[in-house]
């Protein structure tokens, strides 16, 4: 077997994520990315079995990089520059700040302590938020690949359970959120479509909004799906 | 010239519906619409000039068909038998419950006005909701061709504008809604985002969510915009 090489690989992952997120699944072949990643399908085929394959490892990788931002800037209520790197990061390390958060949250029943446990769930999402934001500016070919690909007949169940996983630390914050009376008695599907699906319509509104859409709407969006999936005072 | 026949121009565009949101823009070639609608590429050309006329005339029938619904939901609080059919109904007709929502909207000034012209708000908001999610149950090809035009290349201003005056009666309705003080100092890019794209991403999420999205989701959703788009209390 010929020697395989983690970097073609990584590039094989970028080419498969440019590709469909520019031209969509069904005009992306096989072919079409092994050019784009400068390689012939021949070796495209000693990394990943078929285009499937590959469309799959491309959907988790981004979807990694998006949880991973997601859930560092949860766990990071301090400066960024004290926050470990994205590359470092464990996301089961589940620093003392969301032990703590998750503390305040189960045992707050005065008025009083519910009401700071808000506040540190709220400014938690908010970072979520504005990282998520940044990412999606950075590298917006991320949640273009990530919408299509979980709207599309390649999304199985074995995915998306491998996802919450990775996931877990803001799931749990969640349920913990509903239980504490914070959050609202509502489907995880909803929060992640007022929390996390209104950024991508930010995002993707953007390039074609006429004004474009300002760096005030963005903040008040955040204010938005707070308010959404929050419990009205 | 060959006589040019309504049907016909009706069947192309519903091709073209059905084509680009199975397939997207980029694989729907004229010849493979004429041959979905039945007819011959020679044929399409009577009616439309080139691709880009063809899809522009289906952006545009799609959205007068959603902001009709909208529209005719907006402005009818009697029982839908009492309302007029879709296919009578003139936006710019501003029927009287209309005129008396924006008469109360305008003279609300005392907590317990404001209060019921909030309420009154809510519940026309409340119905073009409803009307929206049954226009996309009915017709789910509707809103995925909407999203996927609005997003594209194809879109200009000049269609934007013209979809804006459509639904003026509905621009003007959230436009004194902020002035009252009963909605948020928000750009209409956000209570288009919050209030509508995320009836689309519900609607997308029911086909690949396991398990499917409740009904319960549903009406919790419209609560959920409400208080995005909403002054708190």
């Amino acid at each position: 077997m010929r020697h395989r090489d983690e970097h073609k690989q990584q590039a094989l992952l970028e080419a498969t994520l440019t590709e469909v997120s520019e031209h969509g699944f069904a005009v992306t072949s096989v072919a079409r990315i092994a050019k784009a990643a400068g390689m012939s399908p021949g070796t495209v085929y000693l990394y990943y079995r078929d285009k499937e394959a590959l469309l799959e490892a491309t959907f988790m990788e981004v979807a990694r990089r998006i949880i991973d931002v997601a859930i560092e800037a949860f766990s990071a209520p301090l400066s960024s520059e004290a926050s470990q790197s994205s590359e470092a990061f464990q996301p089961s390390d589940a620093p003392d700040y969301i032990v703590s958060l998750e503390m305040m949250m189960s045992q707050a029943s005065s008025e009083e302590t519910l009401g700071a446990a808000t506040h540190q769930l709220k400014s938690a999402l908010g970072r979520v938020w504005q990282a998520l934001v940044s990412l999606g500016h950075r590298e917006p070919a991320l949640f273009r690949f990530h919408d299509q690909f979980l709207h599309s007949s390649h999304m199985h169940e074995s995915l998306k359970i491998a996802n919450q996983e990775k996931a877990a630390v803001l799931l749990d914050a969640f349920a913990m959120g509903k239980q504490s009376g914070i959050l609202k008695q509502i489907d995880l599907v909803l929060i992640e479509i007022f929390l996390f699906r209104t950024i991508y319509s930010l995002l993707q509104g953007e390039g074609c909004q006429i004004p474009p859409i300002s760096d005030e709407s963005f903040d008040q969006a955040f204010e938005m799906a707070w308010d959404a999936i929050a419990q009205r005072p």
